[in-house]
């Protein structure tokens, strides 16, 4: 009975389903349509207010297909999630979606030519951003769009409908991004990208540098090679080869991360990849500007020149750190903020208020000339690190739930808008040999970044990253939003389009391809998933002293960091850590008693940590934490206070913290079983196990 | 120790307070002073690109006054309410600094005239919506904005500041209504809603019409009498007077139900003053709509003309319609949907997919030509009298506090805006004759609305209207948003700016004056209020078998909606109510079962009631219920089921539902202590009651 009924909800279900795809797409259509012939009856009557309102019903009929896509989306994700199907991610999805979508509007739809939009050529000087057009003695306000190239003309007034679905690139950068790379580092898990943060230090910087020139240098070689043979429409400069080196090196692994999570995979290798990617993301839109800013003196603009070049490297470093001070800054304004007042009593305005601190440091940022993308990604770090641990419980969920809701809706939007652009957009420039040589290159570029750097990092690492990690590295290389958000920016020359064009495919191919195949991969690479966390509990007591020594020795960037946050930042910014009366030198003990929070004298004895505030998607860790902080202090852990508390108990703390750090590595049966140096004693399971 | 800890932090707290005030004002106004230089320096470099980001760094610094001012608002609304100051509402603050920084803008900031911006008439034939202008060989794009009147032509250039600050009026309709809107809707108390269904509807329609034609009335004797004595610069038509009538006859008072929530009110005060606004705002719209289509045939457009006020009555009637049906077809097809599948597992795409169907009514309406605000009220009260009961804990919570937010966010930025545009708008026609008028008018309207209205209520209810809650209501009557956005929707005409500069004065001095005496109102009123709800608990159980009695006889209404929804909507549309199979008739068997979930034959025995499941904003409420529901279960209320079902039960479920609506009033202890009929016990506690 009780089958047959989840059998039958299931059918009915599916059934539901679909009857309502097929009732949206078709009030999609209706709706679309049904806009059309009344378009063609205010043709005669040219009436401001009537044109203002039609466009305005044409904009909402317009939203609703993407509203609808996104509903559409959201249904059948939960089809698939319900029947655990694993082969397609909801971004896939949405893509495919926007595909078809794209294919109706374009070959489905004719909108007839709207003759109240004719445009007229008025012949002035030069291009003010707005402009007064006096028609029989009335002023109407025009606002400039920008500029389009000669052959689109034409074209801008053929295909209408196409052109209403396209959204002003901008909208890109400025309001779906800064919510995704927001979320992205307010959900950074914290210890482990700390405790790994040389390696995702030196795969996003160096990594993607590395990468951004390796891809430049063989589309380079492509496109001379495409130049020989007559393949080239246009002009293609080196500047552009590195442009879009640039933009291809932003990794989007969203696909992979999300089976990560699902199947519980190693979690120093979700911390290296989601790490990489977020950095990376920042590096790569600064470094995509300070290429375009690479402008010689002189007529000939596309010759190599030292100077330049060198102010190139001066925009990359001022425009990141810059826009890395204002995030961090605004992170800590709001630390403070909320520190020094009970806001926590009342939960919708410290909600909001988190919200609008965070979006003024993109705004902030933007305005001042940096980059607000790159502002918001470390003020969601820094907000995660000290705000979070300020807020209340209630403003604590809200938040996170808020932020996860935005990045959701924007990326799903995102993904379908890639896919229905690639019928709708009206400049594509699919040259097959460009895209040939842009998959090697992409391929090459990702190679160049993870294998050397993975080498060299290997010898420093005692944690080693083993050649499975490596190739799954490689393998989670997917191109997503940024890459596509940057592609889109600037579509005005030849070069720039078939950039887009080639860009959409290598994000179509790594999205399905490869972000289909990461199941396949993992076991392929026989990297564990879903271990029991009871099954490895005995054995972790046993690796327990030894891997504490391992990571002392090895994390002492993260040691240093670790001395300097707990000691001096945590207590200036939060309730936790120990006093700062404690820390300080005696000098400043009127400015330490000011800082420190009447909760900091309160907890100082107990074991409130930092990053046990860690946030986690998954709520079971939290509890598992609990557990061992218990058993910990019963076993003799110290807690320690007083005036030595600065020099000698950090060292403690850190390693217990180490520790905790491994015992949830184990207990959430997430760690890739492999011996940690020869000194482990051997395991046995073959199935689960690798040794090369 | 501890009180001197409190004090110090709170000392702490204000000082933390006036700096960040500070800091954040100079750096608002650094950021505008920063890019004026560069704009200057841009001047020469006419590159479409570099004006677009200059254009982009200016709005961003524009958005960020914007988000400044909230966040200034928010600071200080939590120093109010940490001190217990409730003469200032937080929309009221947020008009104050917004009236600051206006201030600031206009006279503190010049911002030299921009050259680049320079307008250039061009003499063309028509005003088509894209314009292409050839700027030497190169094809700029342009759209149009709007029109503007002559005499503007020069102010545009020379204040380029201020018009930067001003937003596209279609964004608060497009945008920030919507959610406040939706909200209101979604956190309508149903239950008090429903039960004072007659009256709220009937202020709501009956009380808006006659306050737009009674204004409509007096400002055109007003400006007839203006027009005598050579006041009026400008036409100033019968339909512009009954326009006015429309806008500011709907009511916005959020500053009222905040202090009445907090100060525990009576709830059917609240219902009456909370569902009348609510609703009144959807009339005021397509009033205000219906009143612009006036449009008589021939030439003279101002006489009257029957067949015209026909078709304006028939668009009335057409819009207000279509936009319900539209606004409730939403809600039911997303209480569908989450009925049929098991979307409630994922917490986040259920949550997702509420927020998105909701928003598709919205452009769904305003697609088809209907009202997207009213389609979106009518939505947010379905969606929380159906999908809400089918949502998991997780995505009630997450909703509610979601439009919450936006909420909040919303409308602390109209209400900023609102006092930024008093210095920052640049067409004001600020009459003092005609705002005398428009004062007395909008007083007498709001008289002739509310004191007829409840004459004639009173003598169909049992549970009269008193006459200090009528005082009370009259009072209440403050302006808001709605009354705002609507007035600056289109501000061409000399009508339309006199309209404008007198509506905003209304808004200030009603949310100001009125919003600030609530409390004073309230005690002069001698409405009690904060009642203890033990000390009522005795008094209720003496009182219920009596008041049960005159609910009956009076709700008839109320009635008949019960039992159709709760036999027929609730057991389709939700997991709860009875199985239809036991209410629908035989011969609909297999589609009763069919559309009847599990879950209505698993607990058809138990209480589980839809308006249990009501959304309130304090969370102590339900506890209370809870107790109710076990102790009235314990003295034999009976549980019925079966087939007889249909018929017999429900005239008692609605009965229990009334008695739980007494017991909660009274426990809620916000009743007004008054004498129901004279059968009533007399009550001696002379300070907290009234006998007229």
């Amino acid at each position: 009975m009780g089958s047959k009924l989840t059998v039958n909800s299931a059918w009915r279900a599916t059934r539901t389903l679909w009857l309502l795809v097929l009732v949206s797409l078709s009030v999609c259509v209706c709706v679309c349509r049904a806009s059309s012939p009344q378009e063609d009856s205010a043709m005669e009557n040219i009436v401001t207010e009537k044109k203002a309102e039609e466009s305005h019903r044409q904009d909402s009929a317009d939203l609703l297909i993407f509203i609808m896509l996104l509903t559409l989306t959201i249904l059948t994700i939960w089809l698939f999630k319900h029947r655990r199907f694993r082969f397609l991610h909801e971004t896939g999805l949405a893509m495919i979606y926007g595909l078809l979508v794209g294919v109706v509007l374009r070959y489905g739809i004719h909108v007839p030519r709207d003759i109240s939009n004719v445009t007229m050529s008025c012949h002035v000087n030069a291009s003010p951003a707005t402009l007064l057009v006096n028609v029989s003695g009335k002023f109407y306000e025009y606002t400039l769009k920008g500029e389009i190239s000669a052959n689109e003309v034409n074209e801008v007034q053929d295909n209408e409908m196409l052109r209403k679905v396209t959204f002003d690139p901008e909208v890109f950068f400025n309001i779906l991004l800064p919510p995704i790379i927001f979320h992205a580092g307010y959900s950074l898990k914290r210890r482990h990208f700390f405790r790994n943060m040389g390696s995702i230090l030196a795969y996003a910087f160096l990594g993607t540098v590395i990468s951004c020139f390796v891809i430049g240098l063989l589309m380079y070689g492509c496109v001379t090679l495409m130049k020989k043979v007559g393949q080239l429409g246009g002009d293609f400069f080196f500047t552009d080869c590195l442009f879009f080196g640039a933009i291809v090196s932003a990794t989007d692994p969203v696909t992979v991360l999300a089976i990560f999570n699902e199947l519980q995979v190693d979690v120093d290798l979700y911390a290296l990849l989601f790490g990489e990617s977020v950095l990376n993301d920042a590096v790569a839109v600064v470094l995509s500007s300070s290429i375009v800013a690479y402008q010689p003196e002189g007529d000939n603009s596309h010759i190599f020149e030292v100077m330049a070049m060198l102010k190139s490297f001066g925009i990359f470093l001022g425009v990141f750190s810059g826009s890395f001070a204002l995030g961090v800054a605004t992170g800590v304004v709001t630390a403070l903020v909320t520190k020094f007042t009970k806001l926590r009593d009342f939960q919708l305005l410290e909600t909001a208020l988190f919200f609008l601190m965070s979006w003024s440091t993109f705004l902030l940022a933007e305005a001042c000339g940096f980059t607000g993308v790159v502002a918001v990604l470390f003020c969601g770090i820094t907000q995660a690190h000290y705000t979070f641990n300020n807020l209340s419980p209630e403003s604590q969920d809200r938040t996170k739930q808020l932020f996860e809701l935005l990045n959701f809706l924007a990326e799903n939007f995102i993904f379908s808008y890639m896919g229905l652009t690639l019928f709708t957009f009206q400049n594509h420039v699919f040259n097959p040999m460009f895209i040939v040589g842009a998959f090697l290159a992409v391929f090459l570029g990702r190679a160049a970044n993870i294998y050397p750097l993975s080498f060299l990092l290997n010898l420093g690492r005692r944690n080693k990253i083993r050649s499975n990690f490596q190739h799954m590295m490689m393998f989670a290389g997917l191109r997503g939003a940024m890459t596509f958000a940057l592609s889109i920016r600037d579509t005005a020359t030849y070069a720039r389009q078939m950039m887009f064009s080639t860009t959409l495919l290598v994000v179509f191919f790594t999205v399905w391809i490869c972000g289909g195949g990461t199941t396949q991969m993992l076991s392929c690479q026989r990297i564990r998933v879903g271990v029991d966390s009871d099954q490895d509990n005995s054995m972790s007591i046993a690796e327990g002293s030894e891997r504490r020594s391992t990571k002392q020795e090895s994390a002492w960037l993260f040691r240093i960091w670790y001395n300097f946050d707990h000691n001096y930042l945590k207590p200036i910014l939060t309730h936790s850590g120990p006093p700062l009366t404690a820390t300080l030198p005696p000098c400043c003990g009127p400015l330490a008693r000011f800082l420190t929070s009447p909760q900091a004298f309160e907890n100082e004895c107990q074991l409130k940590d930092d990053d046990s505030d860690l946030i986690l998607t998954d709520g079971d860790i939290s509890l598992t934490y609990g557990d061992i902080t218990v058993s910990t202090d019963a076993s003799g852990a110290h807690t320690s206070g007083g005036p030595g508390f600065a020099g000698g108990a950090t060292s403690e703390d850190l390693d217990r913290e180490l520790t905790y750090g491994d015992h949830e590595l184990v207990m959430r049966g997430t760690r890739l079983v492999l011996p940690m140096d020869d000194s482990e004693p051997p395991f046995t399971d073959p199935h689960h196990r690798l040794r090369m």
